[in-house]
């Protein structure tokens, strides 16, 4: 029986690990830049790292691995399928190669699951059986939980709410599409409307150089018309794919998280507006939209409760 | 313990009702129109006769009723939510004023649901955990099978397939939203779209006065490119929806039910074109795309295998 799990989030930029305890605790945090160059060998070699400066914090307690990372399941095949911002997994079998190195069983989940799965846990919508979280960031991922448990699908890769086809014939998709949710309503995306809609329009942000998300949500709450228009924009194809989802699994709570989950006050209203004209009352009255409680340990939290209720459905050696 | 289900299927046009044993063996069958005019109750007395007449067939055998309707659930407040087709239904305990009726147990799901149930009892997907059934007719319907249960949601409207977006600005549609499916993949929106592309081209069927899916069909067939064109863009947006609910829910098969799935040749290249360019490989890769085997036996059977398997989830005297 062991009393921690090692939780790791395997982002584009950082690599973080915290030390979970059974009650959700976190009694320990890691963190180091993610490996971007050279092969995947090097990323287990740096959560193999993480594991052996955490395991200090845990005296001779027994302790099991767990990794969040931003890829695309093949559970069927036993390793990763796609892994879009870090390619160098693609193909990769990661569970077993940490498991192998570090010594100790090893889980890996979709990071978008597993906040779903930790704001279940310990969050936003805990004691309820049906939710759905949206992770909006440089790209938008989404976890499933249908009547109490994870919905991952025979192949681990449910949930890519991201790739919902919003405009059919928009924005090209690095996933092979255009038009996915993922080209309207990320943080990627709100910078490139916002230099679309600076060619035609008067704004202060067309001479800024460093465009983020957050500097146009700042300019959006300061009345600057294109960002406005921006978010609102953005918040339209959310609130498209949020009334396709309402209509079609009636969640209880949709949760949404990640940085660009901050600009709420820009986007929400529009987002509210498109599920009231598109989802049917019923279950549209029944839904709550949220905003994430667990901030970034969400997914660490997430894939600790994965380990610790031992719902590790299909687990073939990713 | 009950030996039968008498299981009603209330359509558009006909109520049907078979005598359904426990192997699913069809034992008698009964129909008459379905009462358009006239109040809810017309329909309960409706339902009755057609019992009365189906209980000679049984002996002194225990039956209960089931009843597959086209319905939007409200399981919470034990009612219909609403009933587009049979708008006398709306808000009506139909569940509740059958039972008090005919003195037996009766059970009522959504007919798309039913559809899948029953395919997944006898028909496409049995033996499948993960399957999702759109039925493709005057609207378009959608039942979900996940980890071998059905998902109806807590208020039961899940698998609202017809109304995922397909066209953010398109075609208005009945439940008060624009651009649903049910607005490009349906029997009445394939004549729509066929009348829309007769006034700008050559074509035959620009005179043809009682156009129906069939007729459309039949002049594809032979080549006419009005019709073509018009099955072409239904198979377009049917494959926009299918490869969200690939990205969204990875399922092992989607079953396409329904009188317009008899134009199969016609629309389901395109289909399978549009999920190969947007789903995900992986999941693209599992998914078994087919016909319904059951035909319109198929909620009548999903009725009875629900009431059989006493997997009533959260049945209220709706």
């Amino acid at each position: 029986m062991f009393q921690y799990v090692l939780a790791a989030d395997l982002g584009g930029t950082n690599l973080r690990m915290a030390v979970v305890a059974r009650d959700g605790h976190i009694v320990h945090r890691e963190r180091c830049s993610t490996p971007r160059s050279g092969d995947a060998s090097l990323i287990v070699s740096t959560i193999a790292n993480l594991v052996e400066r955490c395991k200090q914090y845990i005296g001779s307690e027994r302790f099991i691995v767990g990794i969040a990372a931003p890829i695309i399941m093949d559970l069927a095949a036993g390793r990763i399928g796609t892994s879009p911002n870090l390619p160098m997994l693609d193909g990769f079998p990661l569970r077993s190669e940490v498991e192998k190195m570090v010594g100790v069983t090893t889980i890996l989940e979709n990071d978008a699951t597993a906040a779903a799965i930790g704001e279940h846990w310990l969050g936003a919508s805990r004691k309820i059986d049906n939710s759905i979280c949206l992770t909006l960031g440089t790209g938008v991922g989404g976890g499933l939980i249908l009547n109490g448990q994870p919905h991952r699908g025979p192949d681990g890769t449910a949930g890519e709410i991201g790739h919902i086809s919003v405009e059919p014939e928009g924005h090209p998709c690095g996933c092979g599409s255009q038009g996915c949710l993922e080209q309207y309503s990320s943080a990627t995306a709100v910078v490139r409307m916002t230099r679309e809609l600076a060619i035609n329009m008067q704004s202060d942000l067309a001479e800024t150089d460093d465009l983020s998300a957050e500097v146009i949500y700042n300019a959006a709450m300061n009345g600057d018309k294109v960002a406005i228009l921006a978010y609102g924009k953005m918040g339209y194809y959310l609130g498209i794919a949020l009334a396709d989802l309402i209509n079609i699994l009636n969640p209880e709570v949709i949760i949404l998280a990640g940085g660009l989950a901050a600009g709420w006050d820009a986007f929400v209203g529009e987002t509210r507006e498109q599920v009231e004209k598109r989802a049917f009352r019923v279950p549209a009255t029944r839904v709550k939209l949220v905003r994430a409680e667990l901030g970034d340990d969400a997914g660490m939290l997430g894939v600790a409760s994965v380990a610790f209720s031992s719902i590790v459905q299909g687990q073939k050696g990713t």
